[in-house]
């Protein structure tokens, strides 16, 4: 029987980057992002529309890829409810003091080895005077810098065996799934899942090459869709590789745009309205023949979308050069 | 503390049509929608995104106002839970069998005197071949006559004790309060409440006028801004009476364009992507000043939107004539 | 020096079909075109934007392809101007009476072959009352038929050897070149050109497949690119054959949708403000490397663009497979 | 009959401020706008679009209002013909050696005695290397600040006797008159003109207040119906005075932001793509009753709209409080 899930949303991601100063001013001056706080090695970073202090920490490391995801419990019921399932797996490694802006946190892996933290006590957002909004029902003014990403929409992982992740989401968690790819033998190579209304927020994909604990991409959310083509044009102009050109997903529906930041991650902005109402939603299958159609409106899937994630497998820093890019220099620095 | 809610979201409303005829035609050739299924005095109409057969039903009567507003659960036992609840305030009238495309059916009226029903067991819907999706995460192909709608939105009722059906739908029906109203004298005047991360869903209105158990509007979502301005171009050319033209909302920032179906009926076509993700979300709550400001870039909010509700409280039929409307015959069959 | 041009703008094309009833069905129900004039083989059909009566005249044929281009004249004197300096080249071919909705006109061909009409006298749009819009500076009532097109944009032909046609079409009929493709042996392989501030009126691009007076694509005008976007989710549904997906050209920034009519004419839905104001404007040259990178966003080219044209050379009827259908029948009948 | 006209565009508007430092910063920060050349008491701005140097220019000034307008001709044939028409006329001053980016130009007065300026030779905007597009065909950058408008789109000049400066304009500068509002005593109150197929470049409109050589507005372009809603958004949190939220013109079909610069002149973000290709065309006559049922969607027009102008004629400083601003300090520094 559908139940309404413990958890409430995926509260911030933690990006590794080797070159930090680089990806930081991507997302500053090309995502639009604000910062909010910075600390060790670590800064903290914002969308204008996130009621927490930080949707995303950024911190320096040898190599790329995803650091953790955190996410926010209904309550602190709910959180012990939650810990206590996920203790009994035995992936769970504990808990922490908390972070910049949120209380104690409970620590684990999902069976492929990514990192999340739960908690429930959350900082709300205080904007400074030059960012308070004139409208009291956002939390900071508008941006109007870049891409002006609102705030951090999905998480988008590999994963050697989806099943079992899969699962794991469901079952410790509380996620639902409401689109999956299902191969001719019967394997499962994708699982999009959410804890709300939101067609997807967290999302396995097959990891072909190996590895383990992987990132497939971290993506923003924006308004509208005039929203996406735009960054795409300020994305041309400032040399920001471009992966995947502004389209409409055939799965969940979303628009996307899929570019590398300077640390060699995969990011995208997206927006989109497809929404769960139903309850007992049963997930869309999708076979192997369906998704060798392309996306919505038939473009072709770029075959490093199948192929690319963070960390690299053989350790080299630095995103690809991505095949469709407009750019003759996909690796120059951002200006 | 919070919890996630036992209600899952609006299944669809009736409305009540003292010009069926009329009124049919509109919500088909203006609004977009399917006729989905026919039974006595009523018509089931849908939007082409909605899972369920229908999200309005369209029922003949004397004087045009909500029939009833269902609601479905997330399950059978939060459905009971639910029920028991009711039931102990007094407000609750008993089980019905059903209706067509869902099963039995608890009803009640909330401290206003609106009707709602709750259930769990809903239809999903089977698009015949002519409107079958080329996606299969779409439930019905897209549709291209008149606003398009996509599915039901939101309801706004009128009531005349705010505070008072608030806390009932709070309490009994688990909605969480994202806005609100307060007048300068301390009484409260309006209620922004849902069950979802979307912006409003259920939302109360003070009635001035004295009546009980009116309408302010119900709603209907489009995926994008640009389709609500596509709206109002071709209500300008059919003359459907334009009350206010597209513009942003401050409350919930969502976009809308509000007009009167020919039954007298005031309608909505709305889109935004304010999401409320902080599961202890303080509700915003404006001041008397504050709304006197007007909508979120200045426009004036008009007068009827605060005195105009259905059933008309002196027995007239018909909808006003709207004072700014680009139409010299406001009152105008639709073409 | 630049001066103004004699002639003002495309005001009609028409089109060959070997399979009228599908290609009529197509311009009425997914480009959501109206029928003005019916007369022999030909239908007259106009988007609802246009002042003249039509802007497509639509003609059996056994082969698909173009019929004629007809462009209108500033005055009958700048008329006259145009026509002498065409019979001097030899390749007018004289005066015909007119056609409906226009008067007398005067036929040639360009260098390569294709036919075209002048003529000054052209007859206003009177709609119908059911067509009249509320708005008088709009000729007719907005359309919510398919991608309801507004006006016919641009015409882009085949040629063998580029530079001549259009060193004909800026000397004979004043046409201005804002861009070319130069390839590497300096040889010219595209011209977009225009005799108004739009980036684009009329196309030559190269025909490398040997053949004369072919037709590259029709394109009609939208106003606004979530249109383009809308009517891509409208054509998959329908089983329209797409070529290209949506986004934006980099040669004259507009945004592009490419499709197959029944008759196997690529068509495409477009739209864009990429104005030239400079009346000494000196045109792009694009190089192959340029080119190479692919359209605005990095989208590449797909191959069949470099390819197709109507008539085909070997006689075939019927659209190609397009490679990058999201469909898996693209050359089922249209619904 | 109509011939095409001798002169191009409107090349740039002279602005004047009494403000120049909090003019310049809304220019720079929320229109988006580049510094191109300061000279004495000028600076010269630019939209990203422009392939002049510059669109406006920038003047102190004691009390706001419009310096001049410049006009650039076809070629200097065209030049000439016109500056003889004028000359005849005794409305010319005579030539002046030329300014900043441009050559030689004529100067005169319109019968309201508004200043122009009617120029050929004028440089082509070279970006430096930060703003140096990678598309070819554009002339800068894409620009993510404030409205990011793209160029100059049309100037809208009070006039006493607007059939006096129409016809001046249809006759010595080649106008076509496109939409006329004439009142129900045979009096013309307003006529959109234009050089090319844009619905408007030159507006006059009743200057009821007795004042002469005023404007109403200088309007910038922007690509998409979107940015002018995101523009407000923008507004809204930078405390700039709205003065009509963004709604549909009737006449032109143009989409309108309506604000006040800090020097008190009211500028517009507009865009729009209601094209006039007939050579023939007979320009659309508003009726007072017709132009009292408001905008495109029934928006009323604004009071202030028809009474606002700068200078002010009472010689008072600043920006009028503007009646259906969101804001409660209207006059507040701009951010």
């Amino acid at each position: 029987m559908p139940e309404p899930p413990d958890l409430a949303h995926i509260a911030h991601a933690e990006l590794l980057t080797p070159f930090p100063d680089d990806s930081l001013r991507f997302f500053v001056e090309l995502f639009g992002m604000q910062i909010e706080y910075q600390e060790g090695q670590s800064v903290f970073l914002r969308g204008w529309g996130e009621y927490q202090p930080y949707g995303l920490k950024l911190t320096e490391a040898r190599l790329p890829g995803l650091g953790h995801v955190a996410i926010r419990a209904w309550s602190p019921e709910a959180l012990e409810r939650r810990v206590a399932g996920i203790e009994a797996t035995g992936l769970g490694d504990g808990w922490i003091e908390g972070d910049h802006g949120h209380g104690a946190a409970y620590r684990f892996r999902d069976p492929d080895g990514h990192r999340f933290e739960l908690f429930y006590e959350q900082d709300r957002y205080v904007p400074p005077e030059e960012l308070r909004p004139r409208l009291k029902n956002v939390p900071q003014r508008h941006v109007d810098r870049g891409a002006a990403v609102k705030r951090i929409d999905h998480v988008n992982i590999l994963a050697a065996d989806i099943a079992a992740n899969r699962r794991f989401a469901e079952e410790q968690l509380g996620y639902r799934t409401y689109e999956q790819v299902i191969l001719d033998n019967g394997e499962e190579s994708g699982a999009w899942m959410s804890l709300s209304i939101a067609a997807h927020e967290l999302i396995y994909t097959a990891d072909h090459a190996g590895g383990s604990g992987r990132l497939h991409h971290l993506a923003w959310f924006v308004d509208t869709r005039e929203e996406c083509l735009r960054a795409a044009d300020l994305f041309v102009d400032a040399d920001v590789p471009i992966e995947a050109a502004p389209s409409k997903h055939a799965v969940a529906q979303g628009m996307f745009l899929y570019v590398y930041e300077p640390g060699g991650n995969r990011v995208e902005v997206t927006t989109g309205t497809h929404f769960i109402y139903d309850p007992a939603y049963e997930p869309i299958r999708w076979t192997e023949a369906e998704r060798a159609r392309g996306q919505a409106w038939g473009v072709k899937t770029i075959s490093t979308f199948h192929t690319y994630g963070t960390p690299p497998l053989d350790g080299t820093l630095g995103p690809p050069i991505p095949p469709t890019s407009a750019l003759p220099t996909p690796g120059a620095p951002v200006a």
